[in-house]
This record gives C-alpha cells, structure tokens and sequence, in this order.
C-alpha cells in the first residue's frame, strides 16, 4: 500500500500541466502500471493469511477461504466505488491526512497522520517480509534467513533512497505488467488444469484447536484485510494523470478493483480445489504457484516476479514518509527542517529514521509477515474510515445534485470500514495491534506537542508584529588566535573589515609557549592588541567564554571571529579545527554574542 | 596488562612532587597494590592457555605444563631485572612509545604506538572475555551467554568513563590484595591437600592429535607468555611513587615478578598433580580454586574476586588509551582534537572508538579468550623488544659505568623478547596472529600519513614566517531572514554595529509570501535594503550562496549574519534553525566570507 502522499512524490517529476496528451501525464493503463502495484502485491500475503487463520479449526475448515474472500472481494467493491467520489471530490489528491484536515478538523487530521506514519513503517516491513518469504519459496536455503535477507533488502533500499532514486512511474510498468501476468498465469492455468502440477514445501500437521464459528470467521475476514492495502494509492495521486484527470483516474480505480477481486477470488477458488493448506518453507502464493507452472524455470521467475513486486511496494514508503513530514512540518506538527525538502541533507533524516524503525520492527518480529499483519492493517482501515467519513462531511455541506445518494455510499464504505477496523482490533489486540492502539496516539500527542511549542514560540518571536527600530550601539570584534599565521593574519584582516574596535586573544597552558607568542605577536606587529590568558587546565574554551562575558558587560556588540582552516578534501577535515567548532558551540550556547567562523582555505 | 601509559592517567590525580612522605604518592607495597592487576590478573587465562595447548598430545601431555612454566618464569626473571634498569633511566615513565621516540627513531616510535592501541583493544576485550568465563565457572547458566556477558560489561565500563571516573590509585587496592590472597590460598592449601577437595566442569574427551614434540612445546609456551602482559605498568608508572622513587618502583616490579612466578609455578605444579586438563563449563583457574576450596561459598567467592580483577584490569585501557592519543595527537600523528584532554566532548570519542573495536573484536571471537590471546600477546611483545632495545641504544650512547653489564642485561631481555615474538608469530599466524600483521602496519601507515598531512599544512599555514602587515578594506554585511520577527530584529541591529553597509535578503518560493514580506518590511521601515530573491525550487541554502557569491566579487570583505533562535530547553533544539546550521555549512564549505551566527534566546 502506499498512503496517498506517496503519490505527490511523484508530482515534481512529473509536472502538472494543462494540455491533453502532454506525454509526462498519464493514460489510465500508463496509471494503472504506476500506482497499483502496493495494492496488487498485497495477494502475496491477504490470502494466506485467511488460511493461516482458518487451519486452526483443521483442514476441513479451508473451504471457508472462498466465503472469506468474497466478503472481502464485497467490501473492496464498496471501497472501489467509494474511492471514484474522492477522486472526484479531491481532484489534488492529498490522502487521508489532507481529507481530515481540510473536512473534519486538527484532531482527527493528527489521527490521520499518526496512522500514516505507522504505516508507511509497516509497509517497508510487511513488504520487506513477504518479499523475502517469497524469494525463500524459490530458494529454500535463505529459510532459515529471512531476517537477513529482509535486512539486506532494506539496507539495498535505503543506500538507494539516500543517493537520491531517479525513478519515474514508466519505470514501475514492466515490473507490474509481469506481476499480473504471473498471478492470472497461475489462476487462468490453475482452473484449466485438473489437480496441481507439483506440490511444494514441507507437510506440516495440523491439529484443530478451535470450532469453525463466527468468531474464527471474524478473524479470517479481518486477517484477508491486509489483501486491501493500498487500493486509495490511486485515489490520492489523481494529478499525475492526463486531462480528463479525474475519469481517467476513476477509469483506473475500478480497474484496480477488478484485477484485485478477480485475483483474491481465483486463488480462494483454487486453495479450496487444491486443499492448499500452510506447508513448510513455501508461501501459499508460491504453492500455487508450483501447482499452476509445475517447479521448473517458471516456478523460479514467478517468485522473483513477486519478490521485486514487492521491494518496488516497499520502496514507495521511503518517497511517501519524507512528503508526509513535510506537510506536517509545514503545519508545525513536525520540526520544521521536514520541510526543507529541497536541501538533501534533510531528506535524508527522513529516510533514515525510516529504515531504522523498519529494521526494529523487523527484528522484533524475526521477519514474520503475518506478525505484522494486525498492525499493518489497522493503520489501513483509520485511513479508508477518515477518508469516507470526510466525504461524508463534504456531501453533507456542499449538497450537489444527487448528494444523498453519494453521502450513503460513502457513509456505508465508513461504516463497513469502521466495523472492518473494530473487529481487526478486537480479534488482533492481543496478536500485536495493541501496539498501534498505544503507538497512534503517542504520535498524536508528540505532534500536538510540537505544535503548541511553535505556536508559543511564535508569539515569542513577535512574528506578525512590527518591531521597534534599530538601536545601533558600539561594536567590538574579538578574534581567538593560537599562534601566528596565515589564518589569523586573514581572521585579523576580516576583524579589522569589520569592526572599529578589535582585540585578538590566546590561551596557554603553557607560559614558556605564551611568551614565546607574545615576542611573535610584537615582531609582527599587525596593530591589533593581543591579551594572552593563562589555563593551568589546559582547557581553551572556558577561559575564552569567559573573556567574552567579560567584555560584553558594558553593552557593546560583541563579535568573536574564529579563524578555522579549512582542507580541500574532506578527509582531512577531522584533522583541523575541532577547536573552533567546539568554541563555537560554547559561545553560542552560553553567551549572546555574534559568534564566526572565518575559513581559511588549504590547498590540500 | 597496562601499558605504561596507562600509568599517565594516574598522575593529575596524584600531581608529582618532590616532599618525601607526601601522602599523594605511594609506597613499594602501596604501588604493587596500585599497579600489579593487570599482570597478576593474567594469571586466570596464562596457565590456561598451556594446558589447552598440551591437550593435543593427549592427557600426558599436561606433565610439560610445569617445565613450560618454569621456563616462562625464567623470562619473567630476565624482564624484570631489565625492567628495573628501566625504571633507572626513565623515571617520569612513558612507556615503550617514549622511550622508542628517545633512543630508536620515529619510525620504531610509530611500531611501538600501533602495537600500543592494538593492545588496549585486546585488553579490554581479553580481560572481559576471561572474567566472563570465571563468572560461569561459578554461576554455569550464564556459559552460553558469554558473549552477553562481555557486551554488558564492555557496556558497564564504557558508561563509568563517559560519565568521567574518579578513581585513584587507592581504590584499586582492595580488589588486588583479595585477588593475591584468594591465588595463594588456592596454591598453598592445593600444595598442603593430598588430592582435589571437589571436581567441577564437565568431563571433555580428549583424542590426541599431536605428538608432544618441540613445535608443541613452543607453541605451549607462547601461548603461556600471555601471562606475562602487565609487567612494564610499574616501569610506566614510576612517577606514582614516592622517593626514592627508583628504588621503591624497583622493589615494586621485584615484589610484581616474584609473585608472579610464584603464582605461575605453584598452579602449574598443581596442575601437574592433579592431572587438571580442559574440563566443559569452567576455567582452570576454577578447577584449581574447586580443588583447593570446595565448590562452598569460597569457591563462589573466589571467582567473584577473580571476574572483579579482570574487570579492572579491562578499565585500566579506559584510561590509558586517550592518553596515548593525546601523545600521538602532540606529535602530530593522530588528529589533534585528541590533544584536547581537557575538552570533555573529545575525551568521549577516543572511550568510545575503544569500546566499540573491543565490543567487535569480542563479537568477532564470540568472546573466547583464547582465540584472541595469540593477537594480544604479538603486541605485548613489540612492546617488550623496543623497551628492551631502546636502553641498549642508551646503553651504548651514554656509556655510564657497568655500562656493558647492563646492555648485555637488556640485550638478553630483547634477544628473549625477540624470540618468544617470532615464536609466537609463527605458531600462531594462522591462528589469529596475521591480523596483528596487518592491523600494525596499518596503524603505521595511518600514523605517518596524519603527520605528513600536519608537516604540508604547517607550511601553507606559514607557522613560524612573520605575515604581513593588515590589508583592511570595505565590508559589507548581509543579514539572510525569512520574515520580520524579533530575531530578524536582534540580527540587524548586530549588523549594522559591526558594518558600515548592510543588506538584508530573503528567498521565498511563493511570490504571494514575498510581496507580503517586502510590505511588512516598508512597515517596519528598519533602514536597511531588502532583496527578495525568487526560488521556484524551495532551496534556501543555494540562493543565498549564490547572492554572497556576486556580492563577493567586488573584493570587499564579506560577513553573513545568519539569525539563529536558541530554546531554552535543549530538547526544543531541533524544532529550530536547522535551516541557519545548513546555510552556515554550504557557506563555510563553498565561500570565503565570514559566517557568523546571530543567537536569539527564547523562553521556552
């Protein structure tokens, strides 16, 4: 899946414009290649998971995957539909978090976005996971790996996405052309054929702990959800499509909706032909897999094919995490240096605390998609509730022709979604979703907190106010020297430039060595009076903050200009300078004057 | 062990002066118990360490333990006696690099500190490997978590130091009189007992393998050398003592070696009779100690006091190695931040880059002791060797009486160091030692290139030439804000006290907030020219240096004033100014002006 706000990621390379068939926008097929495929490989790990919750009441119990799945197949029905009037609606895209915010106010957009984050968390790690489950499908020797190669995927993914990734949604095309392929192969070739080619992976036994009842059907339902993940990817990135943006969008939401339902309802009609239960070392996408292609080259590919589907779903997290903070930055919900998407460095904070989180959960986890499943897909379904539900507002307060009739379709996408989620987080509480029950509002309060601590410093700042006029007074500039050359020599210079009144000052330890720079200083004689302070403790920073207090006591302006070499190469950086910087901290930290640095440049 | 330098640490704490009976310097019994831990407390891997090797030729093998043993203890002989002629002519201490930079050139005084770090890495992690094993030898849960063991220590240690310790010379006392008094009861009570009191560990099979012929023999005594790390601290740290203080350091280092040897023998002696060979779970040291006490509260007692020594005996690294670097930093060969000892930021780094290469040298090994005492022991040995040259080159340079008598001592010494090296460096290359092979020389290389980048940077700085007389010329001063606040304030009235000419400059992205910018400017009316710059790409940082960059070209002196707002709380930091911390990089990295930063303190 990918939240909505991985989307405008894709704006800025593909710019919005007015004129139809302007080739950097989108065909409705072009935009089903782009943004459809975190939800479509969502099959890799929906089904199964309906199994894996079903086997509990023995392998009789399976036939119900069908039922399952339909009911799912229904809701995503009602979402498809549901997701066609927010296209319309919000032509701009913009995802949950932009919906809450603009129709149901600040506290539920900070639940929106808390939910987000958690996702976009999840999605690396859930996709990471059944990625790597995938490929131990095909080669059973990384089995007993996965949480290796999960960590190496992602460390892949974030080298990737630190270096900048050029990519473009052409480049998503082929990879998601051949994962339909393989899946409706395996469905289309699956239902010709009268029993499975090859079975593979280890017999496991099965023993029946529970009565297929109600409640069990709950949970399966609830655990199948994960399979919806993702399909308000289009919804949200309405703009990278061409005129007319909104049809061609709509156009392609249903599409999505179909070749989704058609293939969860093909793979449950074959788990419960085949009686595919869970085996041993292999995925249930991977057996049918085998069951469909036999275990030859085929075989191989369609699981690579999976693989890559999805590390390209997991990779839309680390374009959509960075975009998301941005826009919460921008609403003072974040530190404001999120939004400074444009300088690299900050982007990649972003990017970091990404890959960092995934790796713990995927530690905590050992790598096990399906321990991740109740998290994942309650974080979803706040996303579909608030989205639907502020439609529901819309309709409510514009009123257009027909708006009854679009308010309860929405309205019953919120309720089937909102019971969708209850039932998740009732019959996962226990199995991991508590941890989003505590993780969402601590988000919630960590952004609230932020917020109220810009909205403090605003007033403190006097923004929006006119300040009184300037009060110039006098100046004097204090340059730190250590010995003499070059670099002082060009500190004093930049001094003299500057200021009416300047003074260079030396700490020693050592008195012999004092001397020594006194006699250098006279021989010199750059007209500049020199005061050397001696530190029996060797420290240079204290006594110089402490000089500097002194001096600011009549009032002036002071300005202390640190003289700091500066290396050619970077390497060699560690090897100057410390000493001013940590000065600089010091003054900046402790005193109010103007603290700077004057570079002197190496040739080496 | 404790190299010498090491020793250093100890002597802010006990300033060096010159009144007999001055109650801050230590007597011959008070500096044994000050600086003896490091070698007696390698007694619990040494004799280990033989037997291990032995075992390959069978169960009768372990009879040559003793005559191996005695043999070491014959070397121990000569390097203490030689050790005493070193403390006769360097009594300020210093260790093998001081004295390799005196007598042997720059080229051996770089061996000397490559082999130094190795081997404060190795101490630690040793010493914490060998305590680990003596606590499972009494509590046997902890055998399969000894990895753990040694991190958290590691950990332990790594907090007490970055937090600063304040230990002395006097806290060490307790632990090393306990350690002495629990080893000799083991022997003496073993010696007077017939047979063991009680057997612990596991029974191992024993298949021999090699026949006990001279190779073995030498390879059981180079293994068994690594008892002899530690005995150059007293040497190092002459300046502890009171005067006489040659005299009382010689009879410290005699005290030192005889129990030493004593040690050594009597284990082996009881090792020999009590057929002691590698037993599952426990160190020989605990057999030993179960032989002689019983596996009571004495037993207990005895591997704590024993895991509490090696404890200490790693912490002694944590001192002596930013020591070291501060050294090397004042000769130029590592960056000269270390040489900032009183700067406590920096003091953190070197603490922390030795924890982190101990915790992956113990990751690396899976914390076996005995797989990295093959490492240790090389560079424990360099260090001997130069020790030992140096003060035959001193010998014969300075030719005071008896001087050939005392070179032919150190000869011997260096000769025995000398070979005992190249033993253990051909039996044990494979074993582990090829890594002391190319970390050495790597240090070396690393050493020489930091001090030939400070010879190249000393002649660009022009240290030593006198400059020439101040250029001074007009300046210009721009103040980059972002909108008109009481920081904005704060900056321009800094500006125009230090500068004759002042311009402000803001970049806006969205040209509605910039028309709004210039008006609320006319309304304050502040006196000073705004630019607005147009940046369609949301950068900050590139206008602006772009703008400092064209001001520049006209030759006038250029300062930056970069507004800066300074929470109160340190915890509010990063909602704050990361915008100013980049401009002032991209600044100082790619111009030549004057980056100064403007602090404004908030309340909050």
């Amino acid at each position: 899946m990918a939240y909505g706000l991985a989307r405008r990621e894709l704006r800025p390379r593909v710019p919005l414009r007015h004129g139809e068939g302007d080739r950097h926008h989108l065909t409705s097929l072009e935009g089903l290649a782009a943004l459809s495929l975190d939800a479509l490989s969502s099959v890799a790990y929906g089904p199964e998971a309906i199994v894996l919750v079903l086997i509990a009441a023995g392998t009789g119990a399976l036939t119900a995957t069908l039922p399952v799945t339909l009911v799912i197949a229904a809701l995503l029905a009602v979402l498809v539909v549901s997701y066609g009037q927010v296209i319309a609606v919000h032509p701009d895209g913009g995802g949950a978090y932009a919906v809450a915010k603009k129709d149901l106010g600040p506290r539920v957009s900070l639940l929106a976005a808390a939910s987000l984050v958690v996702d976009y968390v999840l999605t690396v790690a859930v996709s990471l996971a059944a990625g790597a489950a995938s490929l131990a499908s095909a080669f059973p020797s990384l089995g007993s790996h996965l949480l290796e190669v999960c960590l190496v995927g992602l460390a892949l993914l974030t080298a990737v996405n630190l270096r900048g990734v050029a990519d473009s949604a052409r480049v998503l095309m082929l990879p998601t052309l051949l994962f339909i392929a393989s899946i409706f192969g395996i469905v289309v070739l699956g239902l010709l054929r009268s029993h499975p080619v090859a079975v593979v992976g280890t017999t496991q036994p099965v023993h029946a702990t529970e009565a297929l009842g109600v409640f069990l059907l709950l949970k399966a339902f609830s655990a199948g959800c994960s399979a919806l993940t993702g399909v308000e990817a289009i919804a949200n990135g309405v703009p990278v499509f061409r005129v007319p943006r909104v049809k061609r969008a709509q156009r392609t939401e249903l599409m999505l909706g179909a070749l989704l339902g058609l293939m969860l309802i093909g793979m449950a009609v074959l788990i419960r032909r085949d009686h595919v239960a869970p085996r041993g070392g292999v995925t249930v996408l991977a057996q049918l897999t085998a069951g469909s292609y036999g275990t030859g080259w085929a075989y191989y590919a369609t699981n690579l094919v999976v693989t890559l589907a999805l590390a390209l779903a997991a990779n839309t997290s680390f374009g959509g995490l960075p975009v998301l903070m941005s826009l919460l930055a921008k609403d003072h919900r974040l530190p404001h240096l999120f939004g400074l998407r444009a300088e690299r460095p900050v982007y990649r904070w972003g990017v970091t605390a990404l890959a960092l989180l995934a790796a713990l959960l995927l530690i905590a986890v050992n790598a096990d998609t399906h321990r991740m499943l109740p998290l994942f897909a309650i974080g979803v379904f706040i996303g579909f509730t608030i989205s639907q539900v502020g439609l529901v507002r819309h309709w409510a307060k514009e009123r257009p022709a027909g708006w009854l009739r679009r308010a309860l379709l929405n309205g019953l996408g919120a309720v089937l979604t909102t019971v969708a989620g209850c039932v998740l987080l009732t019959t996962k509480f226990m199995a991991g979703a508590w941890v989003v029950v505590l993780a969402v509002p601590l988000l919630m309060l960590l952004f609230a907190r932020i917020e109220r601590y810009y909205t403090a410093a605003g007033l403190e700042l006097g923004l929006g106010e006119v300040p009184p006029p300037l009060r110039v007074t006098d100046s004097l500039v204090i340059v730190p020297v250590g010995e003499v050359s070059k670099p002082t020599h060009h500190a004093l210079t930049a001094a003299r430039s500057l200021g009416r009144d300047v003074v260079a000052v030396a700490v020693h330890a050592d008195p012999v060595k004092a001397r020594s720079l006194e006699a250098s200083w006279e021989r010199w004689n750059p007209g500049v009076r020199l005061d050397v302070i001696d530190s029996p403790q060797r420290s240079l920073v204290q006594p110089i903050v402490e000089y500097v207090l002194r001096s600011a006591q009549d009032g002036r302006q002071i300005a202390v200009l640190i003289p700091e070499v500066e290396p050619l190469h970077r390497r060699y950086q560690i090897l100057q300078n410390q000493r001013g910087l940590l000065l600089a901290a010091a003054l900046r930290a402790r005193t109010d004057v103007v603290v700077c640095v004057v570079p002197y440049r190496l040739d080496l």
